[in-house]
């Protein structure tokens, strides 16, 4: 079990939210994906782990930004 | 041909437009829709008149409040 922590930037509301989650969870591998949306905090659960540019651009699909990782 | 406008509040981006914009769409009698994110201001066109007590359900339906008609 791995897990990645990343912060997203420009998330205002609870779709913003989901559309993340959405997204992140199509990435082959991803097993759960947690939101925060007040810290901007993505967590990324998964078998092993999964690589960060497929998490960038799941984000960046979503419209969004990874500020840090 | 009617026009009414209306405020609304806590639409941070286009996702809560959308929602505010599909759910008035669905009041009956509504024509077309538009949705200003900045100003928050909503514009329902319709044939003939519609209440607004509709508006103000579908407004909240979306999970928004309409701040002033």
């Amino acid at each position: 079990m791995s897990t990645a922590t990343y912060t997203v930037k420009g998330m205002t509301c609870g779709h913003c939210v989901s559309s993340v989650k959405e997204e992140v969870a199509e990435v082959a591998g991803v097993t759960s994906v947690e939101v925060d949306l007040s810290t901007g905090l993505l967590t990324v659960g998964s078998e092993s782990p999964v690589q960060d540019a497929a998490v960038f651009a799941a984000v960046e699909e979503a419209g969004y930004e990874v500020a840090a990782r």
